[in-house]
C-alpha cells in the first residue's frame, strides 16, 4: 500500500506557481488554505513576487530551505518535468499536478506524462494527477484544489472517504454531499492517474483511522490486480466500499473512450469483481450518497449463520411496521424483489397489538392503521416488540408525517431512546416526513430516516450485506474449498506460436483435472475408429481432431449420432478428406492428428461453461444454459477464476442453469454442489494452465443422470511471449 | 362517465355529524372549509347543537331546506344507511363517507356496504367511500376530508389531479406534493369504492378543464372494463396518466389481500393494460411525483414519424451536453438503457464548438469540459446549436453548479429565454444544482431541472412517450389492421358442460382462421391412419384425439417421429388401448373420437402462444420462446387480446421470440410482420370464439422456413353459463 500521509495529512504545503490573484488556478489553493483554516505551514512559490496573498513568497522550491510534505503544482504542462525534478531534489513527499494537456491531449502529451510519472517514481514523490482537481482532508481543513467550491461551504467532517477519477464528478459529488449533510473525511480526484490510481486511494482509506466507508467513482481501471488488492484491503478492514462505475453500456463505453481514453471494459467482469469483494454498487448519484449515508450511519443487524447456498438477503428477515396498508404493500414488494423474507409477527407481540387495535394486521407488513394517531403507545409497543423479538434483522417503519405530530413525537423519542440502549434490539429504519431537528436526533440514536419507503427496505438489504461482510463473508472462500493442484500441464511439444490444443488434448486436460468427459478415444485409421466405437457402444460421434482447426463443423469435421460401423468408417473417410484440403493460417497443409470417437452422451439439457482472459482482471469464468438460451437470452453468470464451489454454485443459480440440474421436467435432480464442484474444477484447471491459456470452453456440458459430462472442449492459447495472438 | 361536479365543484356542502370539536372526524371538515377559504355555502348538521364552530347548525338534512351539492358524512357505520336515505330524499348530489367498519371489517360489514351502495344508486347520490379520506379541489379551496394535513400547508394550485385508493398513501402523497411544490388540481381518495372507483375519477379528470396530468395509486382493480374505458378517455383527451400499482410481487399481493381484500391480480396483465393505453408507470413515490412534474411542466418534443416496428424511444434522438465527461457517460449509459439514440452533433455546430474549445468532444455526449467557466458563451452556443438543429427530440444539459455561477447565469438566462420563444427549438432538460429562484425562472420557460443527471435523460424518454401518445400513437391500432371476422365458431354439438375441444377441433378452428397448422387428418381405424400418413409423407406424429383428455402424453397418447406404416399401425393400437382404460371426470368411459395423424414439421425453434381469460381484464395473449426457455427464463410477453399486428410484433420482440425468426444460427429469416400477423390472428380467433372460451394455447408453434406452423393446439372452455369450471 502506498503511503498517502504526505498527500492527505501534510504538515507543510508548498504551492508552486502560486498566484497573487486568488481566483486563478495557482491562487485558489493559497486562498482556500488561508481562508478556511489550514493549520500547517504554507509556502507560496513564485519567482516574480515577494508576497502572495499576504504571505511571504519563495523564489523557488530550494528557497524554502527545508522539505515540505506536499507540493501543489499549478504550472504549464511543459514546465512540469522540471518542477518534479526540483521537488525530488528537495525531499518533497507528495505532489498534486492540476495541469491538463497530458495524456488526454494526444501522443505528445502521453509521452510527457510518461516522463513526469517516471521522474516522480525515481524521485520518490507520490504523484496525484496530472489533469486532476486535487484532494482535501476535511478534518484538517486541507484544501489542495483549485476548485472554488469549498468557498461556498464545506460538508460536515465525517467518516466517508470519497475518491473520483473524474474531477467534475468529484466536484458535483462534493456539492451534493454538502447539501445532504453527509460527513466526509477525505476527498480525492485522480485525473489522468499517472501516479496514484483510484485503487491506491481506496487501499490507503482502508487503513485511515478517520474513514469508515469508501465511496469511489471510476470510469475504467488500468490495473485490475491493484484494484482487487485495494478492495481486499477494505474488506479486511471491515470498511464497505461503494462504487459508481460508468460506461456500462456500449454508448457509455464509447463516450468514456473518447473522453479519457479509458477502456471501460466489460461490465459483467466489473460486476464479478465487485461481487467477489462485497462492493456496493450505485447506479445513480442519489444511490451513491444514500449508500454512503446508510453504511456510515446505520447499525449492522445481527444475522443468523447462513445455510450453504443461502443468499445474504434470504438470511435477513425483515419486519415492516406501517401506518398505511398501501405503503406497506409497496415496501413488501421491494422486500420480495430483494429476496428479504417477511416472517409474521411473533405471537406474543401480535396478541398485544390485536388486543389494542382489533383491525390491525399482525401479518408482515404489520399494519397498525391510522389508529396510530389515537393510540401512539400501541404503535410504539409494536415497534419495540418486533425490534426485541430476535426474529428480524432490521425493522422498517413507515410513519408518514407521524414523527412531526406533537402527540407522537415524545412517544417515539422514548421508544427509540430505549431501543438505542439495547444492543439486542434490531436496527430501525424509518420512512416518512420528519423535520430536520427530529431527523438529526433520530440519526444520533442510530435510526436512519428516508423519504422513500422503499429506500428503508433497500437499506435493510444493504446493512445485511455489510454485516455479512464484516462477519467474514466471502473473505477466503476463494481458497478454502479449492482442491490441491494435481499435475496438469499443457503438452510438452507445443510450439511457442501454437494458438490452440486439439480436442483430444483438451479432453485429456479435463480428465486429468477430474472433470467428467464423454468416453472417447483417438483413432488414426478407420479400423481403429470402429474398434473404439464398438468398445464405447453405439451411437457415437466422430470429430476431426486438430490443433489447427477450431471450427470443425465448418469443414464438415463433425458427425453426430452414428449407429453402426459402416457409418463410422464413412465418417472417418470424410474427415480425412476434409483435412486433406485444409490449410493452416500460414497456408501449410494441416498435419493429421487423428479423429476423435466419443460416446453420444444423452441428457436433458446443456450448460455452457467458459473461462477467458480479461485484459484488466485476468481469468474470468462464465456459465449459462447452452444452446438457444445462451445465444438469445444471454443470461450468463460471470465470476473471477479460479472459483470456489460456493461461487460456482451461485453462478449456476444466477444464470438459471441450476434449474436444469434440479429436476427440470421430471428429470432426476442432480446434486447441485457436485455440479458446482465441476464448474469450480474447470476454472481451477484454467488457472493452473498458466499464462499461455487464453480461453477454455466446454459447450455443451451435458446435464445427465450421471451429472455434468463435457461433450466438447476448446482450449485456445496466447503466444508464449505473453500477448494474445 | 360519471359526473363528479357535485363532488369536486360543489356550491354547497352539508357536513352530517358535524362536531363542535374541530379536531374530531366530524369537526375537521368544518374547520378546514372555514379556515382555508371555501367560498360556497356550508351547512353543519348536528341534531344536538344549535351552533358548530361559529356556524349555525341544522338539526337534520331536511332542516337545511334546499338540496346541497355535497354531503360530507361522519356518522357511525350503523347510521350510514339511514343518512343515505335522507340525502337521497333531499336531492343531494354527492356524498363522502369517511366511516370505516364496512367491507374491510368482515362479512356483516360487506353486507352493510352493499346496502349503502344500493341505496346510493337508487337515490342517485354519487358515493365516495366509505372508509376513505375524502376529496379536495385545490383551486376552489374545497377540503372534504378529515385529515388535518391541509392545516400545515396546501400545495400550489396546478394541473395535476391525484387519485388514490388508499387514504394514507393519498395523505403522504399530498405532503410530498406540497414539499416538492407540485401543483395539484384535485385530490381524491376512494377507500372501499362502494360507489366511485379510481377508474371513475380518472375518467372524470380526463374531462376536467383544470387537469392536465392524472396521477393514480391502485392496489387492485375490480372492474377491468371501467379502468380501460377511463384510460381510453384520458388518452383521447391527450392527458398522460401515471399509475403506481402495488402488490406486484407475491409478498405484496398477499399483504394487499389481507389489507383491503383487493385481488391485486397478475402484474404482467396490468402492465399489458398500461402499455395498451400509454400509461406511465411509477414504482416509487419519488418517480410518481417526478413523472407528474415532467408531464405537467415539460414541453413535448417534435418527433419524426416512426417506422413500422420502431419503438418510441428509437425515434427520439437525444443530445447530451455536459461540463463533465464522467457525468456525460452516466447519462449516455441511461440513454442506451432506455433505447434513446445519441446521434453525433451536426457538423456546423460541431465545427463552431471545436474552433472555440479545441479539446471539447463533439460526439454525443457533447463535452464542453470545465472550460465552460472561462467561455460561457461557447457553452450557450453549443446548447442553442443542438436545440435548433432539428436533429434531436430533447436536449439534456448537465451544468453541475454552473447555473448558480454569477458569470454563467445571465448567459444561461439569455439563451433559455431565446430558445423558449422558438417553437422549433427542442425542449431543454437541465441537471445540476440550481437555486430555487433560478429553478423557478427556468421552469417558467419550459426548462425542467433535475438534481440527478440520469433523471434528465429519463424525462426525455417520458416526454417522447407523451408526445407519441398525443400524436395518436396506439389509439385505434387495436382495430385498424384487424381482419374482417371470418366464419369461425365452436362446434355445434358441444355440451354446455364441455370443458375442452379435441385437438382436431382446435386445429380446424385455427385452419378456419387462416393460421398455418401442421398438415393432418383424423383416423378412425388403423388403416385410415396409415392412409393419411402415406398421403402426408413420413415421418408423422400420431396423437389421441379427445375432448376429455387434455394431457395426452400422460396416458401415452402421443407418438412422435414415426417413419413407416407398421409404426403408425402400432401407435394407433396403443392409443385405442390407452383410451379404453381412460375415464372422464364423472367416471364414465371416454368416447372414441379418433386419432390425429400429422406431419412432423421440422424447424429450428419453437414459439409458445397462448390466450387466456383474466378475471379482471378479459382475454390476454402471451407469447415467448417455447421449451426450456419459457419454463426457465419465463420471458413471455403479454398483451390484451385481440392484438393488432403492431402489438403482436412488439410482443415477439419483447419476449425475444423475434430472435428465432430473424435468421438465428444461420437459418433463413422469416418475415417478422407475417409472424406477427399469425400471432394477431390467434388472438383474434380467441376473441371471436366468445364467452365460452377459457384458454387457447399453441405450443409449439414451429419456426420453420415456411413461417410459423402450429404443431399442437389446446382449447379449454368455460361452462355455457359463464363461470369457469
Amino acid at each position: 500500500m502506498l503511503d498517502l500521509n504526505s498527500l492527505l495529512y501534510p504538515r507543510s504545503i508548498a504551492v508552486v506557481g502560486a498566484s497573487t490573484q486568488p481566483d486563478k488556478v495557482g491562487g485558489m489553493p493559497v486562498r482556500l488554505l488561508r481562508e478556511l483554516g489550514y493549520a500547517g505551514e504554507l509556502y507560496p512559490v513564485n519567482p516574480s513576487s515577494a508576497e502572495v496573498q499576504g504571505l511571504r513568497a519563495y523564489g523557488s522550491i530550494a528557497a524554502i530551505g527545508k522539505p515540505v510534505d506536499l507540493a501543489i503544482v499549478a504550472v504549464p504542462a511543459g514546465a512540469s518535468e522540471d518542477v518534479m525534478a526540483q521537488l525530488g531534489a528537495h525531499g518533497t513527499g507528495a505532489a498534486v499536478f492540476f495541469t491538463s494537456g497530458f495524456a488526454e491531449a494526444g501522443e505528445a502529451g502521453v509521452r510527457m506524462q510518461e516522463r513526469l510519472a517516471r521522474s516522480a517514481r525515481e524521485a520518490g514523490v507520490t504523484l496525484l494527477g496530472p489533469n486532476c482537481l486535487g484532494a482535501m482532508n476535511l478534518r484538517e481543513r486541507m484544501f489542495a484544489t483549485f476548485s472554488p467550491i469549498p468557498l461556498s461551504g464545506v460538508p460536515p467532517v465525517g467518516e466517508v472517504g470519497l475518491v473520483s477519477q473524474s474531477g467534475a464528478f468529484g466536484a458535483y459529488a462534493y456539492a451534493l454531499a454538502r447539501e445532504a449533510g453527509l460527513g466526509l473525511s477525505h476527498w480525492v480526484t485522480t485525473g489522468n492517474e499517472a501516479g496514484l490510481q483510484v485503487a491506491d486511494v481506496i487501499a490507503w482509506l482502508a487503513n485511515d483511522a478517520n474513514t469508515r466507508v469508501i465511496l469511489a467513482y471510476i470510469e475504467g481501471c488500468r490495473d485490475g490486480a491493484r484494484l482487487r488488492e485495494a478492495l481486499a484491503a477494505a474488506r479486511a478492514a471491515g470498511k464497505p466500499v461503494v462504487i459508481t462505475k460508468v460506461g456500462t453500456t456500449a454508448a457509455g463505453a464509447r463516450s468514456a473512450q473518447s473522453h479519457t481514453a479509458s477502456l471501460t471494459g466489460e461490465d459483467a467482469v466489473y460486476q464479478a469483481v465487485f461481487d467477489a469483494y462485497g462492493v456496493h454498487r450505485a447506479h445513480t448519484l442519489e444511490e451513491f450518497f444514500r449508500l454512503g449515508y446508510v453504511l456510515s450511519r446505520g447499525r449492522r443487524p445481527a444475522l443468523p449463520p447462513r445455510e450453504p447456498g443461502q443468499s445474504v438477503a434470504a438470511a435477513a428477515p425483515l419486519a415492516i411496521v406501517t401506518v398505511s396498508g398501501g405503503v406497506g404493500i409497496m415496501m413488501a414488494d421491494r422486500a420480495e424483489e430483494l429476496g428479504l423474507p417477511l416472517p409474521a409477527m411473533p405471537e406474543h407481540a401480535a396478541e398485544t397489538l390485536r388486543t389494542a387495535i382489533p383491525f390491525a394486521s399482525t401479518a408482515n407488513p404489520i399494519d397498525v392503521t391510522g389508529q396510530v394517531v389515537a393510540q401512539p403507545r400501541v404503535f410504539m409497543e409494536a415497534i419495540a416488540g418486533v425490534a426485541r423479538s430476535g426474529s428480524y434483522g432490521c425493522v422498517t417503519v413507515f410513519l408518514a408525517g407521524g414523527a412531526n405530530a406533537p402527540r407522537l413525537w415524545p412517544e417515539l423519542q422514548q421508544t427509540i431512546g430505549t431501543l438505542a440502549d439495547d444492543p439486542q434490539a434490531a436496527p430501525l429504519l424509518l420512512a416518512g416526513i420528519v423535520d430536520d431537528d427530529k431527523r438529526a436526533w433520530l440519526e444520533s440514536r442510530g435510526c436512519l430516516v428516508f423519504r422513500e419507503p422503499a429506500h428503508a427496505v433497500e437499506a435493510a438489504a444493504t446493512l445485511a450485506r455489510a454485516a455479512a461482510m464484516q462477519g467474514g463473508d466471502g473473505a477466503g472462500t476463494q481458497a478454502d474449498d479449492r482442491r490441491q493442484p494435481t499435475a496438469v500441464s499443457l503438452p510438452r511439444d507445443l510450439a511457442p506460436t501454437a494458438t490452440a490444443l486439439s480436442e483430444a488434448e483438451a479432453m485429456q486436460l479435463l480428465a486429468d483435472a477430474g472433470i467428467p468427459v464423454a468416453p472417447h478415444g483417438l483413432a488414426h485409421d478407420a479400423d481403429e475408429a470402429v474398434r473404439i466405437a464398438e468398445a464405447l457402444g453405439y451411437p457415437v460421434v466422430v470429430k476431426l481432431c486438430s490443433r489447427e482447426i477450431l471450427h470443425k463443423s465448418d469443414v464438415g469435421g463433425v458427425a453426430l449420432n452414428l449407429a453402426d460401423a459402416p457409418s463410422v468408417r464413412d465418417a472417418f473417410g470424410r474427415m480425412a478428406q476434409a483435412l486433406a484440403g485444409a490449410r493452416t493460417e500460414a497456408g501449410l497443409p494441416v498435419p493429421f492428428e487423428g479423429v476423435l470417437v466419443a460416446r453420444m452422451v444423452r441428457g436433458w439439457g446443456e450448460i455452457m461453461v467458459g473461462v477467458r482472459r480479461d485484459p484488466v482482471f485476468g481469468l474470468v469464468a462464465l456459465a449459462g444454459i447452452g444452446g438457444t438460451a445462451v445465444e438469445i437470452f444471454r443470461q450468463t453468470a460471470c465470476g473471477l477464476a479460479p472459483l470456489s464451489r460456493a461461487q460456482a454454485r451461485a453462478m449456476l443459480v444466477d444464470s438459471k442453469a441450476a434449474a436444469l440440474c434440479e429436476g427440470h421436467r421430471g428429470n432426476p435432480a442432480l446434486n447441485l454442489d457436485a455440479a458446482a464442484q465441476v464448474l469450480a474444477a474447470v476454472s481451477q484447471l484454467a488457472a493452473r494452465l498458466g499464462e499461455r491459456l487464453d480461453t477454455l470452453e466446454i459447450n455443451p456440458f451435458i446435464v445427465s443422470a450421471q451429472g455434468l459430462v463435457a461433450a466438447d472442449a476448446v482450449v485456445t492459447l496466447r503466444c508464449a511471449q505473453g500477448r494474445a495472438t
